[in-house]
């Protein structure tokens, strides 16, 4: 933070600088540093090891196409999980689908949880809810000891360096699959199509070992590198090849996610729809 | 340009750096300040006005879009005008359509088209195409003095400041309508978005003025503020609310657009859906 700006080295070729106001919390917890700003135009913002995670003005984007593709690509989601994700913002938009009777956020780092609570209430606000438990643990262990439990797992987790080198290998997207009922779905962020084209190709054949189908979708988060952003969805046994299109109006206002979105998601350009194979 | 690092103040509370080798070329023609740059990771950049036009790694996404969703969605594009553009990347997708027998470029920054076919052979290329004709000169101008003239008009213009002003209002558009055929479509990038939303509006109101129907598609170009773009569009008279995707698969390859992707554009989200209210 030189000169009013955060910057955040996206790539080792690409800079984003963002403009702050003041550094309203800093920490180094067990397992990353933790920062929230105010930001002179995108309202306050989270970054781990200096890295933006959101910020408020757009964490929709990424939130809502985490949550609702997998939700409504199963046909009745009655018990999800969290995996990483604590902000909360993951699990807000889960916890709006009323087929929801049970969630669980499990993230090991429960400073981000903290600070989600304090700094972030309008992402953090499922924490609230009576269905919502939020857990601090590691994720990778919390998926292998609860097989059979889940119908949708979101992956929400920081990028493939640090904790969260497991989440992207074969060895738990095996665990998870076998966390989820059949049939069951899972989420995860994947990184950019433009500047982590290996690494996107390389977390798609280790999901394909563990699930029956492995989709990649797109969607925007203008802070991320590039701005367009892979989502990988694993599916176990079989869904429609369709989606609820009533339960996704039934979710009342969103502002990036429709089903219309939803459909163009998987509508790949060649040079993404090329990771795939 | 301090500590190798191409810097763009994309928004007045964000930047992007750009890590540079080493600097091409540089000048300051009667309109601009014109730079082209060796980049560590984008291949070469283009910038005018310290602003990044674009990127080798990326150009297509923008002149893909730019380029042939007016083409496809007019049906039987013979004349195509460029208004800007001086790169040549619109002109290059423009004349891959064998419908067109004649394709012109109006720029009124001949330094521009200059840099282009010295530092950007694999952008300029069409310029050496039978069918084309560049022109140094006022786009507003040529546009108000060819009535009747084009079947597609893509406007590529810098940001709506300095030179280019002109090109996103009213009375523009109205010459741009008189100097389409009908049916005709005309094509422009007109911002972010999640940062320039009001121009978006106001653009989309102008347009309204002259053309018969204005729609907004979206697209990602990932050295533009925030990695989302709008473009608008522009119909004179009635075309098909679909394309065709025969014409579509006969371009050959590309690496953004397809039939699908032309159709998801046109997807909006909600956030973006509401600027055309």
């Amino acid at each position: 933070m030189s000169d009013g700006y955060f910057t955040e080295q996206q790539t080792p070729h690409l800079r984003l600088g963002v403009r702050i106001s003041r550094k309203l919390h800093e920490e180094s917890t067990p397992y990353q540093r933790l920062a929230v700003y105010e930001t002179t135009g995108l309202g306050r913002m989270l970054a781990l090891d200096e890295i933006v995670q959101l910020t408020e003005s757009d964490e929709w984007t990424y939130h809502e196409m985490m949550a609702h593709v997998p939700m409504l690509v199963h046909p009745c989601p009655r018990r999800a999980l969290v995996v990483g994700g604590g902000d909360g913002g993951v699990l807000r938009e889960i916890l709006r689908h009323r087929t929801v009777a049970h969630a669980e956020l499990v993230d090991i780092d429960e400073a981000v949880v903290r600070a989600a609570r304090e700094f972030f209430p309008g992402v953090s606000c499922g924490f609230a809810d009576p269905r919502a438990r939020v857990i601090a643990g590691d994720g990778i262990v919390h998926v292998r000891d609860h097989p059979g439990e889940y119908d949708v797992i979101a992956v929400d987790s920081t990028d493939p360096i640090g904790p969260a080198v497991g989440l992207f290998q074969a060895g738990f997207y095996r665990s998870a699959a076998k966390a989820l009922r059949s049939p069951g779905a899972l989420s995860q962020q994947v990184g950019s199509p433009f500047y982590n084209r290996d690494f996107v190709r390389e977390t798609v054949a280790a999901a394909r070992t563990a699930f029956d189908e492995v989709r990649l979708y797109t969607g925007v988060v203008p802070t991320y590198p590039g701005g367009l952003w892979c989502y990988l969805l694993g599916i176990k046994g079989t869904v429609a090849a369709g989606f609820d299109a009533g339960r996704a109006a039934a979710l009342g206002p969103t502002r990036y996610y429709s089903a219309e979105v939803h459909r163009q998601a998987f509508a790949l350009p060649p040079f993404v729809a090329e990771l795939l194979r």
